[in-house]
């Protein structure tokens, strides 16, 4: 799994363009005798979003297969449909349990300092500004390990096991796509886990409930450039509807039923000093407590987005790039991580709520699906001594936490039958 | 004309209730001698703006009754039409004379200071809130000797003279609904005039041209009330849109092609610190060096009225309560005024243009008729002392410049064969 | 109790101009044998917020006394220092116990329908614009109900009751300043109570949480006048600092550790149209789920509140005009009204919390500082079916619930034993 | 000329980086005769406005070499002095004359497309994103042709002939460093010149007065990042105070007594969606029909741009980048301009004034140091057929429009001595 995680880190890809990973995973998975969905079957054409321009895609496909891709597979990934289902049927009945693990890295540019591990170890990410600056590269190694382990030891097991490996994660981007595919709707049982996120090294949080609701919105007004100095009235100012926007975005009204947030994160606008600006880029983003928060916010936002374009007579387009739900793990699940979590040595503590507001997480979107079919999910935390926080530029984290990660993922799959479901 | 003056001065009354000056004007002219029409048939019901409640009206009729009103003519103003208009038709041929007196007060309130002449003198305003600062009760007073004097002159005369006496100058509310209702349609020369404005005592302006177009604009946005403490998502802000519409609008881009302006004078929003302000007024204006600049001006105005509600999810109401246009006062009328003026004894100086940069005047709307029409017209400004400047609470004229006008006026019409006209 | 509360309803009398009610309440205290301190013997000159101008307290004071006021007491709450504390000493051991009740009503016009029941009974408020719309009349009756029951069994009783009665709740600007006068400082057990606020006839609620700490700002921006049209770079514009301030105040960020609140409840700027505005004056109020959280918002508020002033070049002056805490009932005082409340013919229920989210409320300083000290406190709220909602101009209660608080705290207080304190 | 034009159009360099320009410049001028000032003697070390960072000059001063400038003149112009002045001393008695001629390119990327000269004959700019899309190649190449023709006939000559090569027109940051260096303090009689401007080819204009004052400002604001979803409280937010400062600096009143501009070209802001924007950059100009005007707009500026910083608690660094002033050309050297273009050949009209409203020019402040020593300075424009508009990726001139150019200009310093002076 080392030698795998390191792998990942140095060929480092970011979302919708994780070529070479998805492919080694396909293989690997198929290797070891699972039924792997690839590409479109698994993430719906409409569903994605936040997909990098077309060009993007093709050059980073490229590399991929200049970086040891394996050239069989990524046909089906081409495009951007950077989506792996591996399906492990048993001879005994049981639950379908759906496990996810994400794959993608950050746009984030790597330190390159001696006291960073993977610099100094030679494993630093050779792709510029793409990072894996949250744990994605262990998370796809400790599925590749689970997935090879529970493979060897079939006879073991009961019910169908189908690993989940989501693309574009980062901007809760891809998860949606998997849902509307129908990768979910036959999971009866269901855990993503992540790794880190505050929690200490040999800590287990059963299931994590904080994530916020949210929706990524990219907006770009269109006006009409004039010189600013001699005929300004000749000018819409994209500008001015932008800054109007950002204020009266920020002044979206409390909600009484819980916590709201709204960022502009980024703001960049106009060509020259002496130009009326005739365009202004935004990168927007709503969240709630609950998801009726967010959808309120998310209103208020879009009326804005609309109004004060209108009030500068230039255009607006909007779109959403990315969206999440809130988690609400299953209190029966909870309890059952709990007792297995219990009979792995390298656990030495166990909590049931993360004690970290977190941000969001699409898988959010997978364990609302399942659970609206009735069925039980959770939200898995396996803590890890960080080097530096998670979307730091020297995050990183200690490698030996994904056996405990793997072993109690693994006692969770072998004792299944102890889970009672309805 | 001083009593008369005093008399106006102490009974004032403001933009459409003019019921007692209105009806001892109409009263006096046809005592006089003059074809007199009134209300309706010289102001037209669609063309008025910024009217006042009617109940405002009702009670300003009354009280118009009670201090002295010609009860006669009431029955044809009531209602807000407080316009009249006095024709002499000589038995010479000639030209339609039109001239233009305005008799509205403002909405201010008088000082009662002993220093101020009015109060010492005992006619300063009983009206509560109304006060002669303009100088219209001098106008009037003007008109009202110029039109007694011509009377007395008529086989001097030759053509049409036709006395314009106006409503609801002040808001620049007037005119309109004057010209309108088809009053400037036969008049071939065309004089508005105003005392003051800076001009020094003995000074007389020929045609001033430094007025500018403008466009009164009453908006009012109404949202929905809620405790801005238990349930801020309830409401919707209608403060936070007015907010946004003044920012915005002072935002206006400047015009390569002359001077803009544009002002909210006045905002008043909510009801009470903890509740989230369901509704908002503004009093806005536009003005520009030209019609098309003040036009571009109240173009981009009214969207950001409008997108500024949209933002908020308020409605939006807005209301075109007044508008004038630009002077160009006719160079050939200008020589004319000016040759007449120099055979006047108070007149010690004569000047063609205005050296003070001017508000905005509704006489302008009268000017263009004419002018469309084929006629000349010019803006005429009388100096005098001023106690203290235009719309002062101190505000007060030197009596006798009113001497000088009624002479230039009466020199004006007498020798208006001297105007060469096509 | 009826007939008081109906008085006090007729005479209403909005905060600080408590002139004729706290008459009454020290001349009956003092009647039935209490102690009697007024004025600023229990009101800090120094900690009075939002206190109105002297003129208009004097005209109120005046009213006072032609409404039946005692005119004996009327010299010590002149100037608006309207607080009276009544004090029981027993002849046996025991804690000092204070009780509090707010007496001022709102500034509202009351409803004179004929389906509200004080315009049909004949007790209409008289006072114009000022109405008993939150239930402080019946606080202000129930306090001398309970006040004349218990000089009466002065016998049965143990330590020292005082009855604190507060000027000014609404807008939370009185309870400081008898903070700050000593009033809380020999106080043990201290219970606050409250009618009505959404809880049913019958029901009590022990000790609510919800208050939301909170500071009242007033904010008057200055500029400098001047003629939109003529000479629009002469003016500086208290409006444009005033929408800035209002937007920006909207925007203050969220608080990741709980609900915050900011509004601008009132905005007035301006003074005419055509009118650079300099003046502008807005009410706002922040509000925190705790106190760090209000003053975190507070914080940002002032500085949002100056550098709006430093843009456009403005004066501005700002007031805390009123604050409150967040109250923490205390457990085992709880526990002990729940107690003797249960042993209350006329109450059906009884809740630990209060379902609804409340606004703020200044007897939050008498907790924290009966709490401070080592005393316990909690806020009681006696169920009553409303008319219409607080603050409604047809707010009314049903009369027999005061009988209910009056038994309630009386058996509060006779069995004050029970209440084991260290 | 047309080879010179073509060689620094191929080579275009920007603002303070003219190296490979200046030392052409300076050497041919030595060549010629000319005592050369160069670098820092020429160009006030602290009075350089917009100057790039040192390791951008520091590159560009190397690729100069590369493409052939004159290693001998390098050091002078070494960090950004790339001034040049060449004195040629007649000995005939006379007037100091200054001919002012600038040598930047702008920022833009020259077109590529067939259709554009430059490109399919083979000088288009190699060098990436600068590119002489003003015509100052051509401003260049007259002044050395002149130069040259003038270094032939120096006996024919009077006086003194300064020739005046100017770094960085663009953003008008290199005019101001000439004057403080003194450059100007002994010149009687000056020019600047432009060529096209919209001018048609064969027509010159004497004197334009059009050019607005102006200040260039680079504004940054300073925050705290923080992530937006757990902790944005924790957050000073940069944009926030950039959108308050834009919709602000937008709304500075206009000004009575003439034009006046601000406009916010640029605005960058903020490193990610999900975080709180910690950096803000704003490009900003203003501008104004006086100097007086443009002095208005940027104090109110400048409050703003502090005030907004104050309101958020960010920090806020601005920097005046550029500056120029308004033209008044000399009416007695426009008289005598007219009269020596009437002889040229190549001239076919001539105007007194340009009809386009003109941007900002910072020759300006060499013409304002001239007069106010009392000596005589005007603007001269040469018409020419243009392919495009001034800054335009497909800007070109008509070549032969030169030769018109130091035909009108030699004839100027030769017959000085029918410009009478004082």
């Amino acid at each position: 799994m080392v030698e795998w995680r390191r792998d990942f880190h140095k060929y480092a890809e970011s979302g919708w363009v994780e070529f070479r990973t998805a492919s080694l995973v396909a293989s690997r998975l198929e290797e070891w005798g699972y039924t792997v969905k690839a590409g479109k079957e698994v993430v719906d054409v409409n569903a994605r979003m936040g997909v990098p321009p077309a060009d993007f895609l093709k050059e980073n496909e490229k590399r991929a297969l200049d970086q040891g891709a394996v050239a069989k597979w990524l046909p089906s990934f081409s495009g951007g449909f950077t989506g792996v289902v591996g399906i492990l049927k048993t001879n005994k009945p049981g639950p379908v349990i759906g496990l996810r693990f994400d794959m993608d890295a950050l746009d984030i540019q790597e330190s390159d300092s001696e006291d960073h591990v993977p610099q100094r170890d030679g494993y630093v990410s050779i792709n510029e500004g793409m990072m894996h600056a949250c744990g994605h590269d262990a998370h796809t190694s400790i599925g590749l390990g689970l997935a090879k382990l529970l493979s060897e030891m079939k006879d073991e097991l009961s019910g169908t096991i189908k690993f989940i490996f989501q693309p574009a994660e980062e901007g809760v981007r891809g998860a949606k796509s998997m849902v509307e595919a129908g990768v979910m709707d036959d999971v009866d049982v269901f855990v993503a886990s992540h790794i880190g996120t505050g929690i200490p090294a040999g800590e287990v949080v059963s299931g994590a409930n904080g994530f916020l609701s949210t929706t990524k919105i990219d907006v770009t007004y269109t006006g009409v450039a004039a010189h600013a100095g001699g005929s300004p009235e000749e000018g819409k100012n994209a500008l001015l509807a932008a800054a109007s926007a950002v204020l009266n975005l920020h002044s979206i009204p409390r909600h009484s039923s819980g916590q709201s947030r709204v960022n502009v994160g980024v703001l960049k606008a106009g060509s020259g000093r002496n130009i009326i600006p005739a365009s202004a880029h935004l990168k927007v983003e709503t969240r709630g407590e609950t998801i009726e928060i967010n959808e309120f916010i998310l209103e208020n936002a879009i009326n804005i987005i609309k109004g004060s374009a209108a009030m500068h007579d230039v255009d607006v387009h909007y779109e959403i790039v990315g969206e999440a739900k809130t988690s609400d793990s299953s209190a029966r699940l909870k309890t059952y991580i709990e007792e297995v979590a219990k009979e792995v040595d390298e656990v030495r503590s166990i909590r049931s709520e993360s004690p970290n507001a977190a941000g969001s997480e699409d898988a959010t979107y997978m364990m609302d699906r399942v659970k609206k079919n009735g069925g039980l999910a959770s939200y898995v935390i396996f803590g890890t001594t960080l080097a530096a926080g998670h979307h730091n530029e020297k995050f990183d984290i200690q490698e030996d936490s994904m056996i405990m990660a793997v072993k109690t993922l693994s006692k969770f799959v072998l004792n299944i039958d102890r889970l009672k479901l309805d």
